[in-house]
């Protein structure tokens, strides 16, 4: 109190419920206390206090994580940052925004639209989501195909370490080989090596134009196939989405019940395409191409959104998918990566092991990038099975994933869902070497404990 | 010699000599003994026996480094990378390549083009610079300012560590929020934190076209000036490189003394701007849009290379810049970077300070990126200002350079040489930061000692 003012500082315990949930399965873990700091300077005297008396310190964002990072799992202190919310600096003649971790992201996407500039990274909670979260845990979304994550537009960070202490990891540089990479190093590090206080980010020149297209596959197995041959034929779409069936009706059921477009009985998956850029008729060019390799994979219907009401249309079906399949049941949400090509063979290899371990997913995801959301809704399940049984099952899907030389996490994080997990695709020794960085930077092992390693 | 064989093992004087140089000014310091090993358990079985008995070991790619990182300063053991030679795996289905880290650069490039594929970073010693030494530095060259520096390629490392156990950084995947990014850590750590001996990168489709014009201006700031403009109106050209008209004058004379154009009396820079892409009036309308910009900043002549042979004859011209000054005096290459639109301003400095330390310098470089490579020439300077004096000059350069939010390493590296002047830019808990991390990957201080940190 005497930091932050009694106004910052929730001790109530049905004041910090809010603070002890995400969006990960249906978890609730009691805070101590939650703060909420409105500066470095502040934050620092957080950090120097519970580090100095070995009180748990867990950051939070926007609280939309999906592997529970954002829990504060041993109690004690949750760090809110919905206080740092502005936009320090767009700087239009470098190309580069300054910010504050709690601003919201769609937010910061507007704000840098309006003077013609980008920041592409979206992922699909944008309309909630901080953007010190994205940092957290290197959000994608569907445009990282063509753009990249947020690692990729992070210049700099502004970072309080478990001492108190402050330092800025870079440089406000498009290129940088001064010493090693500590920016990267905090990217993606889900708050256990240090408090993000602000964050410089890239931003590039606003494409004017997009086009976007669903595409309706007999065979899921061909729709991802499919993926890959858009690539080689030279097209880089900005978006490669993929959706199961079912995935897709429980988005439309979400949203109201209605589409302006209607899905064919043989339709079993869909692809939802956008290309982005300057010129139209380059556009319609790549537009060509990929119709050209979609046929070739067995497509069906190709709808072309007519209409920016369309593109929203169909952009807000994506986004909600998570969320609706999450209203249909609890679930758990396995956020699978593997080089793109092996999508096919992941996505038969789930519905196998579904088979085998008796439960029943819906899938979808970044198939540009290979990221596949294997969602498992517990349905009928019996808690035995859910919280049990289950697990033998993920692990053998993330054993699949290892095997084609991909990873558990493609844009969600580890947190404390997947933690269980990480033996199969780091050895001892690189286990070994996480946790020696993790010591280095958190000797006392306050900051956001018993997540990662 | 019992690991490797003996004719892999060189200790006469006159052998080890080349393996104590590189590019950097005109240093030469002797390894004790210079190991060639073929694989990664030769290299695992070196790295143990130096780190047991405590030698130095000093990993070097070609030896083309220009901040001294391959330089075996504490002498010991150079661990000469030239066998591992073999692209191992061109993935054409995930667009990825599996390479050994002493396969040089423009090889590999040529060999994924053939099938159709790019890998873009392109140092100016492609032609003779391994892709190991690139990962070292994360090198960056022209292509940079469009498709990134080599960090942005690097998907997967295979390295072995000071103990001489072997790990995988991370997963062949485009996203990757499994952990804390060791892959970034390595990458540009110089070896100092382990061997890498397997590289797996990011591939893209290979763009069709490119248009490539050089533009000539009277005044050095207006040609940076420009630059930022160009991003501004929309435009992200492939390569936009400086060039003050000595440096250009100097590689004409280098190359051969002719040139199929003419530079006008007024010229004193030039700008080589660069489009790429698959639709050709697209690139066009932008080389429209570059020349609409160009000629608001007072641009004279803007020579439009009209034959794949002048573009490789103005390519060339470029990538031989630094050759030419070398070939002329020794020098000093700092590798400055800031944001690009404070670029004007930073060659201004640089002159400024050549007035008041009295020497001289050819600018040069990556414009696009913000990177500007200082080249300071010995000429008649005498050896106690040049080995004194200058020391002073090139800290206010970088202190100038900190000003702006810039850093003093683009794409080059700390090293040797710059590793005096990272306080400039690193508070003392930023570098004992660095220091805990060299720490925990090499206890014993046998990698690259003497480098960064």
């Amino acid at each position: 109190i005497s930091v932050v003012g009694g106004d910052y500082v929730l001790t109530e315990k049905v004041a910090r419920a809010p603070y002890g949930k995400d969006e990960t399965e249906d978890f609730l873990y009691y805070p101590d206390v939650v703060v909420k700091p409105k500066n470095t300077q502040e934050v620092q005297a957080v950090v120097k206090y519970c580090n100095e008396h070995l009180i748990p310190l867990t950051t939070r964002g926007a609280g939309s994580g999906l592997a529970g990072g954002a829990l504060p799992v041993n109690a004690g202190v949750v760090l809110a940052m919905e206080r740092f919310d502005s936009i320090i600096d767009i700087d239009t003649q470098n190309l580069q925004v300054t910010v504050e971790p709690g601003v919201i992201t769609q937010v910061l996407q507007e704000a840098v639209q309006e003077v013609g500039l980008f920041y592409p990274p979206d992922p699909s909670s944008r309309g909630i989501c901080f953007i010190g979260g994205n940092v957290a845990t290197s959000a994608g979304g569907p445009k990282a195909v063509k753009y990249g994550v947020v690692k990729d537009y992070v210049l700099n960070l502004e970072v309080v370490l478990a001492s108190g202490e402050v330092i800025w990891t870079g440089a406000n540089t498009l290129k940088n080989s001064t010493g090693y990479n500590l920016t990267q190093l905090f990217v993606g590090s889900e708050g256990t090596l240090g408090v993000v206080t602000k964050i410089v980010l890239k931003l590039i020149p606003l494409p004017r134009l997009s086009y976007l297209m669903l595409a309706s596959f007999e065979s899921p197995e061909s729709a991802c196939a499919a993926v890959s041959a858009i690539f080689r034929a030279g097209v880089t779409p900005s978006a490669v989405e993929f959706m199961e069936r079912d995935a897709l009706e429980w988005s439309i059921d979400y949203i109201g019940g209605e589409s302006s477009f209607d899905i064919a009985d043989s339709t079993k998956s869909q692809l939802l395409i956008e290309v982005d850029g300057n010129h139209e008729e380059a556009l319609m060019q790549d537009c060509e191409t990929i119709t050209g390799v979609l046929e070739q994979f067995d497509c069906g219907e190709i709808l072309f959104a007519d209409s920016d009401a369309q593109k929203d249309e169909l952009w807000t079906l994506r986004r909600n998918v998570g969320h609706a399949v999450k209203h249909n049941s609890v679930y758990k949400e396995e956020d699978t990566v593997v080089p793109r090509a092996y999508l096919p063979k992941l996505l038969k290899g789930v519905k196998a092991l579904g088979d085998k371990y008796n439960f029943k997913s819906g899938c979808y995801g970044h198939a540009g990038d290979g990221n596949l959301h294997v969602n498992i809704v517990k349905g009928d399940m019996t808690d035995k099975a859910w919280n049990e049984d289950l697990s033998k099952g993920i692990r053998e899907l993330f054993e699949l994933v290892k095997s084609m030389k991909g990873t558990i996490s493609g844009e969600h994080g580890i947190g404390l869902v997947q933690k269980p997990y990480l033996d199969i695709v780091f050895s001892p020794v690189e286990m070994s070497l996480m946790r020696a960085i993790k010591t280095t930077f958190d000797p006392n092992n306050i900051l956001n404990p018993n997540k990662i390693v």
